[in-house]
């Protein structure tokens, strides 16, 4: 059903839509109760990750956040949700602009729109990479992974993440494809090979992970919300940032790790 | 918390943006189990109403849709949620740019983002009543209730309502408030009389109803998605429409009924 091309035919999490000369950003997430958090989790910690985790995809756009709208389930604890979004609101200098508020039974969920301005066109695109570029990812995986388990110094990166908008704005012009990495690494490189058309050969040894004895789940862990992008062969990144791989012509498996074909998506996400 | 004047205080159905010259317009709406529609109810007519009123909210700004973004929550009868949001897009030809698939426990919700570009600035607002100004309503008021209550010549009004885009799109060079009638038209009077900081004089006599026995719940029904305007006096309305009171200076009451002051909002739409 999604035709039009400012959907990317949904591979995308933004869709694109040209207006007045500029490019406009546009990504909605739900978070539901016993999905995406745990009856009895802090909700304001909920209304942090909500809008950071919307932000994260403008991040991965290039864009600037002109505002956020809301559809709020009333409950319990309405006053830590309001507490937690006027924070990362201010923080991040983004308006709401306004949504709906509804009551129903059980099961609380939570959806956020968040729109914003590309701050270059053309919009980077998941579906960019081209065989030779190299892969790239900002800051270190497994830190939320960490904070889920329980790990004080970790706790942050799991309960308030940081949406990357400096980063993906400084990328923007550079990029052949960018995305954020927010189900693991690994699924969502599998996920930019399989839009772009391309093979990703990825170097496990080559990705700073927050614990090195356990590499493997910090590859595969989600939440992490850094930017995995490519680059054109030698091109030095405008942010911090490890080569972790390059882009092959389309072989056999989308994600090639040290040397060995994957299988599909269905073991390389860590699904929580 | 929604300080930015795009934001136009929460107290209307939409946000406006400017953007390149031209004024973006955003509206969400959530649908409920339990409390937007029934368990068992048809999903396909739940899909359409969930589009159906973001459009009229679009409708009531004078808004082109550009398109909508979906939170769609998975459960029993998604073919049927599918197919009543391919006939509703299709009929409206508005394309799906995207938006997130949830799993969550018990209680069905889903949330709609439209957004559209407005036809004509400055944007239609609920807030632009002065007093001297006529008030007008589309249409008739109170088939949906009839439809909801069973009676098949109106179960299409209140199962597949229909947005009012060519007529708010004709209006609103010429009104100086617009909404359209979500929540029962003398509530939603109301509400424009608060916004715009006037008073309203309604006289129920001169509103079309579907049922004249039952005027008083003609008037306080919702569902409807008709469109409530204001004119400056003499204005002849581009569309289909009758004159039902005039904008009076703020006094006491912001609703005044055949020559009587109303209370607060309480009790002037029909909760359901």
């Amino acid at each position: 059903m999604a035709r039009d091309p400012a959907a990317r035919n949904l591979d995308d999490d933004c869709a694109v839509l040209e207006m007045g000369g500029e490019a406009l950003v546009l990504t909605l997430d739900t978070m539901a109760e016993g999905t995406h958090f745990r009856a009895g989790a802090d909700l304001a910690d909920v209304a942090w990750k909500l809008v950071a985790a919307n932000l994260s995809d403008l991040a991965a756009k290039g864009a600037e956040p002109l505002g956020v709208l809301l559809s709020y389930q009333l409950g319990t604890d309405d006053a830590r949700f309001l507490a937690g979004l006027h924070e990362v609101l201010d923080t991040y200098d983004v308006p709401l602009l306004g949504g709906d508020t509804v009551r129903a039974e059980a099961g609380r969920s939570f959806s956020l729109t968040a729109i914003g301005r590309a701050s270059h066109v053309p919009v980077p695109d998941r579906r960019g990479a081209r065989a030779g570029d190299e892969l790239w990812v900002t800051g270190t995986l497994g830190r939320a992974m960490l904070g889920f388990e329980g790990q004080d110094a970790y706790a942050k990166a799991f309960h308030r993440p940081c949406p990357l908008l400096a980063e993906g704005k400084a990328l923007a012009p550079h990029v052949t494809a960018m995305m954020d990495v927010s189900d693991g690494l690994l699924l969502d490189a599998w996920r930019m090979a399989a839009a772009s058309g391309v093979s990703i050969g990825l170097d496990s040894a080559a990705v700073p992970v927050a614990d090195t004895a356990r590499r493997n789940e910090c590859l595969r862990w989600g939440d992490d919300y850094e930017l995995l992008f490519t680059l054109p062969v030698g091109t030095t990144p405008p942010v911090d940032a490890t080569r972790i791989g390059s882009v092959l012509p389309q072989g056999e498996a989308a994600l090639i790790l040290d040397g060995n074909s994957m299988p599909g998506p269905e073991h390389l996400g860590y699904r929580h």
